[in-house]
């Protein structure tokens, strides 16, 4: 198990392959995105995307999935979710048919304050296609369970 | 239509109402964010949570929603989506059964380099529940048609 006491500034993770049917880019798309450039296909070929793309708060999503799966398998982290994104980028855009892949470091780590049982570190997320471009990066603030609460 | 051109920094919106459901936020968590305090009462309950809660991205995505049913609905808007989000802070769990509302502010604009055709706002978004509490809030970096193209 891993606890906050645990992790390692420069820690370096590669983990993840989601591969993105069109049938989950538009039910995605249609619940929570319902843009045209998300939806229809002359609609996005008229825009600065060229073709249908999935909404950026899927490739969201579908990066989350793939940092839990990591967690579960590999990791088997003591975290409490996340308190924060910063810097989210949405470079390029993700396509019906790519496959991700994410690169995790982390670059900080530190108590929480007032909170002497939890910690916090920071992970920067990097989301790679099949041709291994940078679609989305950012930098995730992700509490922690210490194994030994702090002393006051 | 609103176009680049017409965007007023200080503008303010308020809008939205949507109800998240049980149902809906387990459906989200199973996909994209299965840690057991997001799926399961009981492990919930042992954390700091207290209750299951909604995935941190289902919040985002939700959000999302209400805001292009907004730029549909009323402001008609030309954007051409979001190049990203700074400062994003889940500050309180989000419940099943809560109702969840929108509130805008363009905070800053300028045109986008290299891009003639495009500009771009950022508007500091923060989401209340039913109690008029914030539970997350970003500042989005959207991109914009320009009514008339940049000259160089």
């Amino acid at each position: 198990m891993t606890y906050y006491e645990d992790l390692q500034i420069g820690t370096r993770n590669c983990f993840g392959s989601y591969h993105v049917t069109r049938e989950e880019a538009l039910e995605f798309a249609s619940k929570y995105d319902p843009q045209a450039f998300h939806l229809d296909d002359d609609a996005a070929a008229a825009t600065h995307f060229g073709r249908l793309s999935c909404s950026g708060w899927h490739t969201a999503a579908m990066t989350m999935r793939m940092l839990v799966d990591n967690m579960d398998n590999v990791a088997n982290t003591k975290s409490l979710g996340a308190a924060g994104i910063d810097d989210l980028k949405w470079i390029r855009p993700v396509f019906p048919g790519d496959t991700l892949r994410v690169e995790t470091e982390i670059i900080d780590k530190a108590p929480w304050p007032g909170r002497p049982e939890m910690g916090f570190f920071r992970s920067k997320t990097v989301v790679f296609n099949q041709d291994d471009k940078p679609v989305m990066s950012y930098v995730a603030k992700v509490l922690m369970q210490r194994r030994e609460p702090a002393s006051a």
